[in-house]
């Protein structure tokens, strides 16, 4: 059970380590989606993204014998890198378990820039859990899951709270949802601020696990994770699952040209960087299923990191 | 002959009307730097780009009789959308020539987003030029040429003034140089303030007749204009020679390759968008052609206002 007073505590535990990230707005979107949006720029957080919060906070809870031990994780994402990072910052050996198909750029971030140890697997979530286990039960290596796990919802939900306490007057706050670490910190910081405040998540209609969730009552996955959306493939966890049933109001879909167009107006407009999984946030804030009337939004811009492929070279 | 008081003047003639942009620092690109950079940002600046300071400069200063016959520029990039956006406000017509190749994006938001009045040309100086002309006979419009302008080069100034206002200890200011408007306004402000400042302009290899004019004494042109850096492909004008001259301590060149790595840094590392034009700048501090010895730099990112092709469909 994670509470909002969690939240607060993994705020004080983590400030000193974290980017206190900027509030964005733009005249041109507020114009476009006749409200006010507030963008909670997590694309400017160590790593690129908000996986730095709870990351950071699960490895200060870490006893010592643990972080003798090491930690591993599997992650061909913003959570591999979260984890590289935050441990070379304490001084602790990482494992982090990536496909081998696993973009060239992420790689080298978590190898070279910060110094992990990288095991190669199959692009299957199998071979990666398999991978794992076998380097756990040899080193004893601690394992930290990317959003099945309390300590990494409370460090999630602190960006939320900064939001709120720059801009307390927002009527509702969205973020994007893969696995639900995002939404479930967002969702009880939110609640815990105040009450009456609506939480949306916003999903690809690809990847609509969470929305059929939430109307089925049980854990839904997906046929497939064919979203440019690459940060929100994951399903839901048991944890985030009852959270986010308790707490959020709504899951609102779109499509990947939602996506896109509102990726290509962020960058364009307001020249910032942010990742497709983040775009999806803006494209429900953007789309006719967004309530008329809010006034006031919050948006968790979750990331940054953008695959440029051969853009550049 | 343009003054520093002229730019303080500027200063506080524009600065209800313009965007006081932030300083971005990045501790990747102080470690790859060996130095400390302090970007200032006007890609976050109205319209994307440090344009809009001397246009609004240049406009606010018109007399009403010349507000009344309105105003007209040619131009296929920046220049463009500042005059059409400061028109906009200030309620002032505009008509704007751009080569009928002229991107697509840089059209629309000249034509349909800030409501100039767009009539396009061939695609050379010479047919901009009749076509302006042209309609300054039939029309009696104001001319605002982008850089040979007195009042655009105080306005253009006043991004550096700001920076070095907020950070009074830099060694040293850096800005591209094109037709030498940024980069005059930007050294008189830098003499201005104190007095012991270097101050260097960025320039591709391919391009770089700002730095041949500094050693031969006169106005060099260019065989090419293929650089990436489309804000940079002008000449200088007798007025932006003649400061640049005699305030700027060198011109420093880059190849296209370290222009693209430069962008690319930046748009990875620091998660904001900036244009080659912007690279250049950043570029030059990067590469062994930049003095050793400088600790605090200044660096003026021009625009944020990217071609991105086919990139988003």
């Amino acid at each position: 059970m994670v509470t909002y007073a969690n939240i607060l505590d993994a705020h004080k535990r983590i400030e000193h380590l974290i980017n206190r990230t900027p509030v964005f707005t733009s005249t041109t979107l507020n114009k476009l989606s006749g409200r006010n949006i507030f963008f909670k720029c997590e694309n400017f957080q160590k790593v690129g993204a908000f996986k730095y919060r709870g990351v950071s906070n699960t490895i200060s809870l870490l006893l010592s014998e643990a972080r003798e031990r090491g930690v591993i994780a599997h992650s061909s994402g913003n959570h591999a890198q979260a984890i590289a990072k935050a441990c070379q910052e304490f001084g602790v050996k990482a494992t982090v378990v990536m496909p081998k198909n696993a973009p060239k750029v992420k790689i080298d971030a978590t190898a070279d820039t910060y110094r992990a140890n990288v095991v190669f697997c199959d692009s299957n979530i199998q071979s990666r859990q398999e991978t794992a286990d076998a380097l756990i039960s040899q080193h004893g290596y601690v394992f930290i899951h990317p959003y099945d796990n309390e300590n990494i919802i409370a460090g999630a939900g602190t960006a939320a709270y900064e939001l709120l306490n720059d801009y307390p007057f927002l009527d509702a706050i969205i973020a994007p949802i893969g696995g639900g670490g995002l939404l479930s910190g967002t969702s009880i910081a939110a609640r815990g601020f105040k009450d009456d405040i609506a939480v949306f998540g916003a999903e690809p209609e690809l990847v609509d696990d969470a929305y059929r969730s939430m109307i089925s009552g049980r854990i839904e996955t997906n046929t497939t994770t064919n979203t440019i959306a690459d940060g929100l493939r994951t399903n839901l966890s048991p944890l985030t699952f009852n959270i986010i049933r308790k707490n959020v109001d709504n899951i609102i879909t779109v499509s990947e040209k939602m996506i896109i167009d509102a990726m290509q107006l962020v960058w364009q407009r307001m020249k910032i960087l942010i990742e497709p999984s983040s775009a999806v946030a803006l494209a429900a804030v953007l789309s006719d299923r967004f309530p008329q009337k809010i006034k006031d939004v919050g948006v968790i811009i979750s990331g940054g990191n953008v695959d440029f492929g051969s853009f550049f070279y």
